[in-house]
């Protein structure tokens, strides 16, 4: 055995990958560059080796790490990459790469190939992929499927959020009167396992779940026991429309590899592993980091630009609209800025500190709902109380020293104290704000973390804008 | 066997402890008000009644549901449960609750208690905890365990950020001269396997790692077959100095349960799990949400307020210098605000959409970047290219739909073309500096998402205001 060190692999397949293409574009051009009859053929035995090489040295990769390729190179190397890969390899790595990647491929190969690969796909896979294909290839994978007697594609049962969309259907099971070892001789007849069995289910004559024998009680136990005797007490099994994201909170609570679920009645209908639940879990937290700046899905990075640009207008849309309210605000305000221009120049930092602030505070009251810590009743009104302390505090430390730069620049006290106020009462907004939206949003069964920003800072705007120039319309004109 | 359905069962036990806690705090004060002797009597007897039956509660869960419920708990609560539980149950509570929770017990519980709880924890754990302890209960627990001819606790040696720091030290080895019955027969000796035993591993007589054998391997394979005979081709390894979050990168795309981890000469020095890796990946991914909106670390929400305040100075000030050196932008052109109030009104709103679409762009950069899509020479320049494109098409649209906006407000065909200039102008700089700071940030070696956003928003900030005025100053006035 030589160990791996993964990521060292992983940049060493990536190089070799892209410097065959390289010169699989540079034997391209001379060949369409060049026309004498003997260079030509000296160029195409030339380039047929390197893309021989090329196939090589994918046929060595992990479906994982070649998918890994697949993502960082731009469109026209994916597809060279992709007409390499024998159609079981292009299966695999199909199953494994991102969906807007995915979606790339679907555009860019030919259909009879990409017909080819999902026919070699097993029904779970076909159905995962199913949602990234267009309807004619779908039909035409169903169609195939059926005249070589297999089943077609079938709709997915559940939501996308629930558990039954992540479970698979490969485990091991076996009766509740069996003894350890019929349960070997069992596991001994199917030759392999499912990937991450860390246990098997035992059941009873109805199919229903009586709990799991992990692994090592298998190894360690006599003989002759009776599989109903070590099944462990506190199996965690899910329902298949529980909420995918409870589960994989379970998963990372319990330590659990894999676990069953079952219906309403107590069947075993599958599995949850611990794979699908890291992929869940990173696929939500990179969703949420793009959805809250304000990108409704994932990009590929090298999509078409009208493509990207329609991706992000929603939430462009939605911020011009606040960004002209709060812009109406200060209209309110023209004569006065017009008398005090200073005003113009002070009045963004009120509005920015708000929106800091707030955002902070937003911040923590969406992780801790994240982590359910706010379930508690009192403990909202108990957190505002805690918010309202901290705003006054941070109002008064920076306010204080907002208040004397603004002092010192324009050398009126008046100002400055007018400047002071209008950061302390913004800082309390901001704090109310960054803990009633959150909580709203949530109360309303919501994602907290979804336009919570764009409401928040629209808020801590507005006001920033209205308590500034509205004290310095009271006190300074 | 009864299944359990996880978060039914966590809400269950959350409501039940605290309806004991409210029952306490009521008996509580009931004693502390009343005098005559016989009510404290009965009083004090319910009292007690109503402890004991909190603490056979808590002694029925989990500890992770029990951190889980400490942590939703304010600090006088937390404190009450907390004396309820026996050393051994207190000691996997503490390893499993979150730092900034585990700093408010070691505050609030009395240190003959902490350091009774932390000589009931094995090495590893309690060199897990010890960086939240104070100095002088280290040291107490350390002579302690001294004087019971334990070993003290050990200074980490990893850094946090390395694999070392994560892996356990417990994990099963056997000589590759072994067979698969000698095998089982060592594993039957121990009793018990390590959690998350997925393999165990094979090693040479200078203990130097051969491979692993998945234990359905041990399970499936002949008696007499030698151990080295099944170690797999392709065990992944991994440093103990090597980065962390590469390892967790490397479980999620190769779906491993567990890793060994060597050291430079090959021999084994630990192990990885998939639970700590779960737990390493949700950590950081919550510590990245908080960094983005400004707060150092993770806050208890219960916290002082000071603290609390204090946690979000850093990022405050940074911001207020940005603000106001944005400020002074806008002071330039004072004189042309004086003429024409209507700049003051519409200038955030060219700020504010060069803002949100350079956070668009350098959302999907970070994410590219944590997923190692930018690996390729060329990448960058051609995403550039792309943002470019993107940011000219939304520049185009958008400003227009801006310039019409504030043509209809105004009356002004002039005021409207400068806005629609500003606008367009300043998405291109927003495009080019969403791509540029990511990727500076990384190639400098730091987190590209930290201080990213604050950086952004100045730029945009302050080039739009800029461009803004500049552009009225020249055509308008």
């Amino acid at each position: 055995m030589t160990t791996i060190r993964s990521e060292a692999r992983l940049q060493e397949s990536l190089a070799d990958v892209t410097r065959l293409l390289d010169k699989h574009r540079l034997l391209e051009s001379l060949t369409h560059r060049q026309e004498g009859p003997r260079k030509d053929l000296l160029e195409s035995l030339q380039h047929r080796q390197n893309l021989a090489e090329l196939q090589r040295r994918l046929r060595t990769m992990h479906p994982a790490d070649l998918a890994y390729v697949l993502e960082a190179l731009p469109l026209d190397d994916r597809r060279t990459v992709w007409e390499q890969l024998d159609a079981d390899l292009a299966g695999k790595v199909f199953v494994e790469i991102s969906g807007p990647v995915r979606a790339s491929l679907v555009e860019t190969v030919s259909e009879e190939h990409l017909v080819a690969v999902l026919m070699r796909l097993d029904p779970e896979d076909l159905s995962y992929v199913s949602d990234s294909l267009p309807s004619e290839i779908a039909e035409r994978v169903s169609r195939a499927l059926e005249a070589a007697g297999r089943p077609v594609i079938e709709e997915p049962q559940y939501d996308e959020d629930c558990v039954g969309h992540y479970m698979t259907r490969e485990w091991i099971a076996v009766p509740e009167t069996y003894t350890m070892q019929d349960a070997l001789a069992e596991l001994r007849a199917r030759g392999e396992l499912p990937p991450q069995t860390d246990r098997i289910f035992v059941v009873d004559a109805r199919h229903i779940l009586r709990g799991g024998v992990p692994l090592h009680t298998l190894l360690l136990a006599a003989p002759d026991t009776p599989v109903s005797a070590t099944v462990s007490e506190d199996t965690i099994s899910f329902s298949p429309h529980q909420d995918a994201t409870d589960a994989a909170k379970a998963f990372e609570r319990y330590d659990l590899v894999s676990a069953p679920v079952v219906d309403e009645r107590g069947k075993l209908v599958g599995r949850l592993t611990v794979d699908t639940v890291m992929d869940l879990l990173r696929n939500e937290s990179s969703l949420r980091a793009l959805q809250h700046a304000g990108l409704s899905r994932d990009e590929d990075l090298f999509a078409a630009p009208l493509d990207s640009a329609r991706n992000r207008w929603p939430w462009l849309a939605i911020n011009l609209v606040t960004a002209f309210i709060a812009s109406r605000v200060i209209g309110q305000f023209e004569g006065a800025i017009r008398e005090l221009a200073a005003l113009a120049a002070l009045m963004p930092i009120v509005a920015s500190i708000g929106g800091n602030t707030g955002n902070q505070t937003m911040a923590l009251v969406i992780r801790a709902l994240a982590v359910d810590r706010l379930q508690l009743v009192g403990g909202a009104r108990r957190l505002v109380n805690k918010e309202l302390a901290v705003s006054l505090l941070n109002g008064s430390v920076w306010g204080l020293i907002v208040g004397t730069a603004a002092f010192v620049l324009y050398g009126s006290v008046a100002l400055g104290a007018v400047m002071s106020g209008a950061v302390v009462l913004n800082l309390v907004v901001a704090g109310i704000a960054g803990v009633a939206i959150p909580l709203s949003l949530h109360a309303t069964g919501r994602d907290p973390a979804q336009g919570a920003s764009v409401l928040l800072t629209f808020i801590t705007d507005a006001m920033g804008f209205f308590l500034f120039l509205g004290l310095a319309t009271l006190f300074l004109l």
